[in-house]
Parts: C-alpha cells; structure tokens; sequence
C-alpha cells in the first residue's frame, strides 16, 4: 500500500477497509456521538452505544443524532461495570474496536486490562501514539508515548518503538524511522535518555527491534530536520527524516503533543497500541475532530 | 511601562533604551554578523568584534558588512583565551552585554562563569530561557530552561523561576503568570515533576519566590489555555494564562521549544538569565533573526 502521508488520506484509507464495529464504553456524551456518528455517516464504522440508554438518547438528541442506525447496549450499573461489558463485546468477536466515552480513564483502563476478558496481548508493552498532521510537512508525525507510559525503562522502551513501528506499518509506512529523543545528540553517561537511546539504536543494528530503522539520540530539530540534522554534522537514515519522535517520559510526550495540539496548525490522531484489538482512549479536552480521526486510525489497525 | 507582548514591540523597546556596547566572543561567524549589524544599523547596539581579525574581516566581506562600524579586538590565541577576553570587556564595564560567536558552549560558558574576570553573580543559578511569538497568541511565551539545566533540583528550579521573573520583568509583564509543567495536573507522590511543582507553588504563596504568580502542576494545555483549564476544572490565576512554562528537565525543555520553533509560525529569542550582565548564548542552529531578537532581548535586559 502507498504510504499514508495526511489524516485525510488515512480517512480515505479507513473508507475501503470499513465499516468495522466499535463499541463505546459509556456513550452519553454528545461529543463522542458526534465523532461516532461522522465515521459511522462515511460508512468508517458501525457502533454498539454501551451505557445508560435514557442519557444515551438525551445526548444523541443534544447533538441531532438518529438512534435507530445505532445498536444501543443499555448498563445502569455504572461506568466499571458498563466498561467490562464493552470489552467483552470486544473480546468476543462481537465488535472490532473499543472506544472511551464519558468514563474515568482508569475505569475504561481496568476493563482493557482485565485479565478474564480484557484485550491485553500476553505481556506486551502497553503503549500510546499520537499522530499529527502539521502544516508544511511532508509527512505524518508519530508521539510516542505522551499519555500511558510515565517514566518507561528500557525494557518498555523497546515495546513502545514494536507497538508504534506496527501502527506506521498499518499507515503503509514499510521502515518507519524512529528517532529516539533527548536533548543532546550526543550519548551522555550522566543523562539516561541517552544511554536509553544508544542501547535501542544499537538493538536495532543487532536485528533485537525489527520493521523499523530507529536511531538515537536526536534532539528534535536534528530528528524532524535534514537542514538541522546537516548543520550539526548528524548522518544515518533516521536524521532529519523522523516519522516517529519516541520520548523518555510522560513530561516530554505530553508537552510536546500538545505544543504540536496548541501551538501548531494541525491534525491529531490518537490510539492505545499493544492490545489484542484496536483500542481508542481519547480525552475529554479532545476535539470531535481528533475522536473522528482515531476511530479511523482504529479501523486502520483493525485490518 | 507597558507589556510586550510581541517580539517586535521588544525591537522598539530596545531602540529606545540603545545603543548599549555588546561583546561578541569568536565574532567569526557571518551569521552572528548579520545578526549584529542588523542591530546596529537599528540603533540597538554598538559592537566590539573579538577573535581572529583576518577570519572576521572575511566574514564581515561575505555578509556586505562595513567594519568600519566596528571596534575589532584581535585575538589570535585561540576560542579559550578569545572568550575570557570577551568576558573581562563586559565585568570591567567597557561592555554591556557578552555575545557568543563560533565557539564551543563550553568554552564561551568557562569564561562567563570565570572566578575571577567571570560575570557569575555570587551563588545564583544560571539558567536560560526562550521567548516565543507564537501565531495566534495575545502574548508572548517563555520556556524555562531547554538549554542549561539539566535535571534541576528544586532548589535549582527557585532559581529558575526568580531568574525568568526578572527576564518578564523587563518585557513590562508586571505579575508573571509561571506555569510549573508535568504530565498532568494532580500532586502524583510518584512523579517528581509534580512533587516540585507543589512546592514551588506553595513557596509562591508564602512570599518565598515574589514578584511573579506561580502555580502548578500543569499539563500543556490546561497552563495555556483557559478553555481548557475551565474543561478541566482548574481554577487560579495562573490556570489557561500562563506566561511562562517552567518545565522540569531538559529533555523536555529542549523538545517543547523546538517543537514550537519547528512546528509553529513563530519568532524567537533566547537569553541566559542570573549573571551580572546580560549574555546571549544562542546555538549554530539558530537564525540570524533569532540572533537579532536575542541581542534586543539583551538590551532591555541591561536597562
């Protein structure tokens, strides 16, 4: 497939794998039936509305959305309860994807992660990625991991760039290039980013991270920059040409994306990597737009 | 006077306070010449050119500028000894601000931070900080410090935050609004980011740190944005109106300003702030225009 190079083209893409089912995890909330309803209307997805069926309704009728092109699911029995049914639907085959709505992230987690019928693949690295579409590049930007992941060691390191490296295979990127992130270019003993970087840079060589050319330590502007990654005399296939910005902490991700969300001319996507099905933990402050276009990163996950 | 709130008001400010005497260490570099003779040709600086006078004088012929503008200090012993010249210019008055030009940050900073002919002020923290214009922004933001500290401690981040309250200051931002920033917005036992941020807060309140509002932990979003910080509940002064993000390392110091510079329509100054005279310590990397805005950061620096 050709490479993925904007959300609208992912939307495109999203379009001939679809519709696949999404089930909706506490559905009453006019801006989650908003996104719901846009991928549902270009035929992106079907949905199952889990939730208080008299909010459910309330809301859809706030946002002028027909139920009767929904299967809604009714739960009175709160949000821990309503999130544990959602992923059994998941988990069973009977839907394809799982959506956050109107719940608690660590109650929306829990049933994601339950052991019984929750979606976690063995023990892989659970992880997140953003995705952006910002004005004047060239190419998608990759986030990972502003959301989940706090303050990963190395070992998780290495799940979070299989978990990202499998997204960019989905957006038809063949050899994503992965730029492990810090300060300094330079491998510094006294900063463990670095080191982080060095040893997956150097896993990578040896064939242990495989699917991607991941390189490190960059600071951003030589990762994102040919001009940048020149001047400072930084060569590799990664330099300068990054799709993927793998971050040392949650404090770096989660200011980076959203200077990106706040500062920049944008499109943002987001997903939950490393379960069994596509999983879609969007947050309040998302827009209905980033909801709309994570359903359809889901549905390109799910193919 | 009255706030600046955009990198040119700060150009007309420092037209007004001009011409002040900058010393340019290793002036060498057609780029930092540019940047120079941009400011001098405004009214904003004079300048005394040191390092190689055979390589500035070809420097000076390749961006079309006139030396006879200039004063040219000689030195042909090398970036070490050129730097602490630069410095003894400045400490002894006959400059007002240190400028660094083609040489290695360590070797400008050893100078700057000279015991004897240094510019350090008694134990004060150094720090840095970035100004940023951003599109569509009523104000300017200042990011704190991607440069110069690397992991701080709390008491390194007092100083850090005394230091930026001087620098807002001096744009005419009578109250700074100091956002401190981490991943989220609750005090996690876990994330140190947060823990500090408490503290500062708290010591603001307490008269410890004056002269500017700080408050946090904030993420991105809800520091800078008050539709956000209403959606999240956040109330304060400082909460969607942050001035300056004061963040808790490098690592995401460094990411958060290049991702404005790269990913935004802005414009940028940089300065090193706690020293006894103004220094500009802008990288290779940086434009002639973020050099320029640098040196006019400076000189309203050195009212």
């Amino acid at each position: 497939m050709e490479q993925i190079r904007t959300l609208d083209k992912l939307v495109e893409y999203a379009k001939e794998i679809g519709p696949k089912k999404v089930a909706v995890a506490c559905a009453e909330d006019h801006v989650v039936l908003e996104a719901v309803e846009r991928a549902r209307s270009e035929g992106i997805v079907d949905a199952i509305l889990v939730g208080n069926a008299d909010k459910i309704a309330e809301e859809a009728a706030k946002a002028g959305i027909d139920l009767a092109n929904y299967e809604v699911a009714d739960c009175k029995n709160g949000a821990a309860k309503t999130a544990l049914m959602t992923v059994e639907m998941v988990s069973s085959g009977k839907a394809d994807i799982m959506m956050k709505g109107m719940l608690e992230s660590s109650d929306f987690l829990r049933a994601v992660l339950d052991k019984e019928i929750g979606l976690r693949s063995g023990k892989r690295v659970l992880s997140h990625s953003y995705i952006h579409e910002i004005k004047g590049w060239d190419r998608l930007i990759f986030i990972t991991d502003g959301v989940f992941n706090t303050y990963p060691e190395l070992a998780d390191k290495i799940g979070i760039a299989k978990n990202v490296t499998e997204l960019c295979h989905a957006f038809g990127i063949e050899m994503p290039k992965i730029a492990c992130l810090a300060a300094v270019e330079v491998v510094n003993p006294k900063m463990q980013s670095t080191l982080d970087a060095a040893a997956l840079a150097q896993m990578n060589r040896r064939g242990q991270i495989k699917g991607c050319l991941l390189d490190g330590p960059f600071a951003l502007d030589n990762a994102v920059s040919e001009e940048s990654a020149k001047h400072k005399g930084i060569a590799g296939e990664v330099a300068g040409k990054a799709d993927v910005l793998l971050v040392d902490n949650i404090d770096c991700g989660n200011a980076l994306f959203k200077s990106i969300v706040y500062f920049s001319e944008n499109k943002t996507a987001g997903i939950i990597l490393g379960t069994k099905k596509p999983v879609i933990l969007t947050s309040r402050a998302d827009s209905a737009e980033t909801k709309f276009l994570s359903i359809a990163t889901a549905v390109a996950m799910s193919k």
